[in-house]
């Protein structure tokens, strides 16, 4: 029997996804046992050229198309964005048609409604696709993994901030002309406002940590800093301290819940992140018993994600033909979501101060007063004004943030220059 | 409802899994919505002093009770070997319980016939943990990368071999007296022979390659060579030409079909799997699509593997409840396995030769007379016997063994004292 599979979009991705069905069905078909046509794929603009041959009155302008088409079996929704792939998903699996979808934000704006309707009505919803591009990680997570206690997930979850990243530490390169290049070659788009804002990792790190600790924590609930404001001196200050920045994800367990956020981090020279180049993806999973776990890849990219997309599809294929109702991938149950402010982490601090006796203690006791202690500090230059750099013990968002403001109103600081989290497990 | 588990063995991951299902079954069930009660245990021992607290009963000496029990839901196989677990798994299959086993010499084995028997009961036969202990690989594989054709899948799949070979190399120490030191710290079994002779890692590869290519490819199939002739001088030599030995489980596709092989190879030292220390695992997956993916972690141990078991347990368990027929993890074509005598690699040797004019050309001309290519030529020493040291271009098995023969016979070789293969992508 043939899975008839319904598009909702056909960009980088679908496109990818389009070829291989039709150019290599059988060779699917041959090791999966599973045949699939591709029956309706909805597009922005029906006119345009393509470089796959579908046949007549397969594409159409109007996604409602897919949803409702009774001959529709699996619908793949590719077309991104919260609106109208939201409602179009949730009436697919409402219909009782599975649903293959790479839309992180969907997933983590609506992940825990659709996931329940998708329950409700015994079908799959599938989207390994969403986060790690071509790495598999959400079936390990939610599948493998489901009887380990996990404590963390941490990773490079962006490929372009890391391309942007890659090139600025390794060609000494400021933001904007990079991100000007990487525009360029495609790694970032025209409005790269998603990826270097953090938003599109915070997606990610939403979806990821739903799934590792099985409680439900929506995009909203995940803070998330981009790399816009990083500056090119505090990559060498990094490089000679023995770290190099990174955009990371981190999804923890502690004492008083789990803390999701998103932001530019120095992580120690020597730590497997540090050496992620370009766009690849990078994601560590920790627990008690399985202890360190990496999965490395291409973390974006039409033909990895199609790859993933075309797993699940597959998957929910034979569920069909087996007719055997699907089961949500995971249970989400109440749980505390610690508040950004309680998250402590090491800081590295760039400021701009007189260069005359006493200073450094001024500074060090304004520390003190809000309880962030200090690790190590290193003075750059000398004369009227020097640059203090410092690397703090574990220290609250709140009490960083509170240190700082008195920091700014000393007469002795010219300017907190930098402020950059350090992700050290070191003590 | 609660789902019953038969155990078939209590040793390492046994004893782990079952710590784990009696000591934090409720996080468990609150993470995963399945119930898991401990059933029935086969041991050797009955009366060996445990360290977790089963019910009265619950142990039996006899396997055969765990598969015959009708209130045994699911079974367990972690007791390892060929027989007789082979034949208690196809029974507790034939009588439609789902079985979870880490046993890789088992399904390299008797894959083949397990998981039909399994499709045919509408069971699961799962065995994630029988390659890479706790890092997933099986499911990724062959539900994740369905839609991808693999063209190759490397790694250290072994690590008992991947820890005595780390040792050798930072601590430039020989490979007995590694050994003994390993059995000391419990990284070796007193008889460490399935490790070191590359069997272990030969059934590990027999299963990925299945998988990867939906070929069935039997333990018998995998040429298999062990780290226990590898010298330390080589590794010295090794190190200043770039390369670090590793133990590699390699299974590709080519054009004559494909081949899949154990044995030890130096890979440039820049490789990602040149710095995997210890009894840390990494597997690359690589394909048209998806490019190239890494999956890094413990290899082995209890309680990593345990998790791996336990993922499968609850996966099995969820099916169960939801009363849905299982589906076989993959369909096997037929497909061509190369001959090992006709798979080509490159060649680093070690001869030892007298130091006189014309001895290199002699050499070359042999080589040259059996089809293979040097790459590079060196010689350290000089005096009455130098020792010279080649690379070669890809040369095919045959060919290299004949030419290693004909070296053998020349007056100027005083010994071929060293041939190991180098896997490197580089022309």
């Amino acid at each position: 029997m043939t899975i008839r599979v319904g598009f909702l979009g056909a960009g980088t991705v679908g496109g990818s996804l389009l070829r291989r069905l039709v150019e290599q069905n059988d060779a699917i078909a041959t090791k999966s046992g599973v045949e699939l046509d591709v029956h309706r794929v909805a597009v922005r603009d029906v006119g345009k050229a393509r470089d796959v041959a579908l046949g007549d009155g397969v594409l159409t302008a109007d996604p409602r198309d897919v949803v409702t088409d009774p001959d529709v079996d699996l619908v793949v929704e590719v077309m991104g964005g919260l609106d109208p792939a939201g409602d179009l998903v949730l009436a697919a699996l409402q219909s009782g048609k599975p649903v293959v979808t790479a839309n992180k934000a969907l997933i983590a704006a609506r992940g825990r409604e659709l996931i329940e309707a998708a329950e409700a009505a015994g079908v799959s919803l599938l989207f390994e696709a969403a986060v790690g591009g071509g790495i598999p990680i959400i079936r390990p997570l939610s599948q493998s993994l489901a009887g380990e206690q996990i404590t963390r997930v941490m990773g490079i979850v962006n490929g372009t901030t890391n391309f942007i990243l890659t090139k600025m530490i390794e060609d000494g390169l400021p933001y904007h002309g990079v991100l000007a290049e990487a525009q360029e070659l495609g790694y970032a788009e025209a409005d790269p406002t998603a990826d270097v804002s953090g938003a599109d990792a915070a997606a990610k790190a939403a979806i990821l940590a739903s799934l590792a600790f099985g409680i439900w924590v929506g995009f909203d609930r995940v803070h998330h800093e981009g790399i816009d404001q990083l500056e090119q001196i505090d990559f060498e200050f990094a490089a000679n301290l023995g770290y190099r920045p990174k955009l990371l994800a981190i999804a923890e367990q502690g004492p008083g819940g789990i803390a999701v956020r998103v932001h530019p981090a120095l992580v120690p020279s020597e730590h497997p992140l540090a050496s992620v180049r370009g766009a690849t993806n990078a994601v560590f999973v920790e627990g008690p018993a399985i202890g360190e776990l990496l999965f490395t890849g291409p973390g974006a990219g039409g033909d990895p994600t199609a790859t993933a997309v075309l797993g699940d599809v597959l998957h929910a294929a034979r569920e069909l033909l087996a007719k055997t109702p699907a089961k949500a991938p995971i249970r989400f149950a109440p749980g505390t979501i610690v508040e950004f402010d309680d998250v402590a982490t090491k800081w590295y601090l760039r400021l701009e101060v007189a260069d005359r006796p006493g200073v450094l203690a001024r500074i060090a006791s304004t520390f003190g007063d809000h309880r962030v202690s200090i690790k190590s500090v290193w003075q750059e230059g000398r004369g009227d004004r020097a640059t203090l750099l410092l690397v703090t013990h574990d220290a609250l968002e709140r009490d960083l943030r509170a240190a700082r403001a008195a920091l700014d109103g000393l007469e002795v600081v010219g300017q907190v220059a930098a402020v950059i989290r350090v992700q050290s497990d070191e003590p």
